[in-house]
């Protein structure tokens, strides 16, 4: 019994030295790679890919599986072996139930429908692009057809990219944040306060931005010893352990970009970092969800990085470092500018109030795509619609519309609503924080970060996947996921910052 | 036959890929892996391995060459084909010959003498490695009598490391090389003209020396489109085709080291990036040997890089770019700097003529240990004597002496030899060269090097594995490989500068 639980997990090991293997590809292509080589890391990449489905598909998991089960011994195992042996199932059961052919297909056509798209977002024409993401929008549903076939496609996907999630318990969140969202968005928007965000353009040479990050990675704890910062065209975070790399990227117009970059990537960093060392290469030595993953970043970019408090310690440090760029810039008006709510075209470029509507615009497009309300051909007239209704904005071009996201062309449906989730996480896990750490301010306020991180790794980071993401939740802060300490927190801060 | 050669080929070519993948682990370890990340990687590098081990012994690749051989149309495959066929077959033998548990025992002591001698070298103590070198030595037996019981050890590992060598060929190269080589140094040492290196020394700092690097890549025609330069502790060439990388080393005060290793590790990289297109994946699109394979970095370094008519055109240059350093140089005395011959403790730093020596004094310490004359605990005395009578040198300590090479520690016996066979390859192609280009100086002078470096891609580089490195030279220069030209071109260039 303990020797085949053992076997399993070494298979399971070796499943994630693959996928290691496969990230680090990844990260050099993107980050140095010369230009050249791309034919042959697609190679690579595909070799790594075909091993990977190879190592996880390997019967021998579901032959073990299947003895741990039935053995006399299961019911005595501990509640973090079975949560293992769970994950385990889980994952074996959806791979094997993909046909191999069908998984090479999806992933060519996926693969041409992501060119496609780069193409039709540069010539800003749809219609190049429509029947690419019509083909691939139906392999996603065949997708979900042999994970579940008796249960709708759309909520196959969402429990596939955040498990347990529903597009009801979706509505449920997405309801109430929509509708407090739009609120706030027409409060600040009506205020007589309005804020000077001129002091965000200002040229920041790229030496001394640099000299911000690497300001701002062990500020947060970020370690240097087991993780890299480097430059990429889109900031991510990739890797795992004592080998986690994240990438930022530099704007001499607007030094936000890159530093809630570092702030954001920082995140997700530190969370692979602080994975716990007993679980290392199990299970439940992994990050929990996306929405989990997402919650993090979203901590150390907003939650801390554009708080009053962080910055009450940070300025004087930002404007040394910055040399005299900001010396005249005032407190109150600094806070002011990198919270300003505008509603704008790009989601990546979003404020933190307007964001949750980027999101929830696609899940409402996704949800009503799959149940046949809608067509794929109507999407740049219903994108431009939702954002008139929602945002306020008149799209004037599909490629700052329907076409800005990468996310659809490779076949990613249902992974949008994860990003609006974190929010939610993490607005609940810094409403259980201030509780724990009644003076939390006034430690962030003297440059105390580590004793508020110190506390997200404890309660969230360290529990790695024990739990399901609203049950980890639950465990945290004593309640299932809810909208509502988005909402306060948003509602609170805004009307503080705006003067309603 | 044609379907069955396919899949062969196509296997191969897996293994390729394979070995691709383990390069970019390693480059990466050895330029910008955090510290930490050292145990992951040694899993990932390790599971590579076991990955090679299996791919490589393929049973089906055995069957497939069977069914091929014996195959009534056989006979009628192209010349490329049938080597294919031979090299494939050659790899499979050896493979096949050694028992998995050999090669894993083999593989960690290998691990664990390199890192003892590690710290016997820091020490100065040979004591501390000679029992792992003693282990180290009789498993590298071992391993040659797997491969091929009837044949003496080191023949045989003179033959793995470059196919058709024998002792007996070496020592009918190395026993003119060496008379011709002490007389020279003699020479050098006696003549009247002796130069002056101090401007060797001159502090150069790293961003100019790092500009240095950077023009002097597309000079020799390595294309950064297709590779990278970067910094490593010790210089190497690892990659294929359409990524290749290169790295250097700077020294503030020798510029030489960065500027030399960039024409080295250019010429090993132009190599590899010079491979017939239309063969590549296959045996043949490979590297012809290790011997030629240090025969093109060395031509790029020294017979190029050294030579007074590529300096006629660039000394005015690397004035230019090293500001006001060199600008009271001359031309003659730089040449002579740059070529000093000097009789050193340590091979890698050793010039073009004493370097052999280097070599030879290994390849005799090599002979003797597998003929039983001598005992490995004899070898720090037997270094210094062989030091003393060959380059006239007092070795004071181990750590300049016999434990300067990490060779050994990881097994590799029968390698150094390859290294001065580079030179002999080197000045072979270079005397044909100069035949089939009688302007060649005249070209170099003007800074046309890309007419000397498309002779020796097309003669050479693109020729790949086609032919043993013997007949492949026989191919070039009309004759198998022979120390005469090496020793021509060494006493001309040498009584030139020293006069006389």
């Amino acid at each position: 019994m303990k020797e085949r639980y053992e076997q399993l997990l070494l298979i399971y090991k070796e499943m994630q030295v693959v996928g290691q293997i496969g990230m680090l590809l990844g990260w050099d292509q993107e980050v140095l790679m010369p230009k050249g080589g791309i034919i042959q890391r697609s190679e690579q990449q595909g070799y790594i890919a075909g091993l990977n489905h190879k190592v996880s598909t390997n019967p021998k998991i579901g032959e073990l599986l299947k003895e741990i089960k039935e053995h006399e011994d299961y019911a005595k195992m501990s509640e973090i072996e079975k949560r293992n042996i769970h994950l385990i199932q889980r994952d074996y059961d959806k791979v094997t139930k993909l046909p191999e052919d069908f998984v090479i297909e999806y992933t060519k056509t996926s693969v041409i429908a992501v060119e496609a798209w780069k193409e039709a977002r540069a010539e800003n024409d749809f219609s190049k692009f429509q029947p690419f993401l019509e083909k691939i929008f139906e392999m996603a549903k065949q997708y979900a057809n042999y994970i579940s076939p008796d249960i709708p496609p759309y909520e196959v996907l969402l429990d596939d990219f955040e498990p347990g999630m529903t597009s009801e318990k979706y509505k449920e969140i997405f309801t109430p944040l929509k509708e407090a969202t739009i609120e706030l968005i027409r409060k600040c928007k009506e205020a007589s306060t309005q804020p000077d965000t001129s002091l965000i353009y200002r040229k920041v040479p790229l030496d001394i931005q640099d000299k911000l990050s690497n300001d701002l990675v062990p500020l947060i704890n970020f370690n240097m010893k087991k993780g890299r910062i480097d430059v990429s065209t889109h900031p991510f975070t990739t890797g795992a352990y004592d080998d986690v790399r994240i990438t930022t990227r530099y704007r001499v117009d607007d030094f936000t970009s890159s530093f809630f970059s570092v702030m954001h990537e920082g995140g997700h960093g530190c969370y692979e970092q602080n994975q716990a060392e007993e679980w290392r290469y199990q299970p439940v030595g992994n990050y929990c969800s996306l929405g989990l993953h997402e919650s993090q970043s979203r901590f150390y970019e907003n939650t801390l990085g554009r708080s009053k408090s962080f910055w009450f310690y940070y300025l004087d440090r930002f404007k040394e470092l910055t040399g005299n760029i900001f010396s005249d810039v005032q407190y109150e008006g600094f806070i002011r500018a990198i919270n300003a709510v505008e509603p704008s075209m790009i989601r990546v470029e979003a404020d933190e109030v307007t964001y949750n509507l980027h999101i929830i615009l696609r899940f409402e497009i996704e949800r009503d795509l799959f149940a046949g309300k809608i067509e794929i051909k109507d999407l740049p007239r219903i994108w431009k619609d939702k954002m008139k209704e929602m945002l306020g904005i008149e799209v004037k071009k599909d490629s700052d519309g329907v076409l800005q996201d990468i996310h659809w062309s490779g076949g990613t449906f249902g992974y949008f609503p994860t990003y609006s989730l974190g929010n939610v996480y993490a607005a609940q896990f810094f409403n259980k924080l201030i509780k724990d750490i009644p003076d939390w301010n006034i430690k962030l306020e003297k440059g105390d970060i580590s004793s508020i991180l110190d506390w997200m790794k404890t309660n969230v980071q360290e529990k790695g996947n024990l739990y399901e993401a609203p049950d980890l939740v639950k465990v945290v802060t004593g309640e299932f996921p809810t909208p509502k300490y988005l909402i306060d927190f948003l509602k609170k801060k805004y009307s503080a910052l705006y003067g309603f």
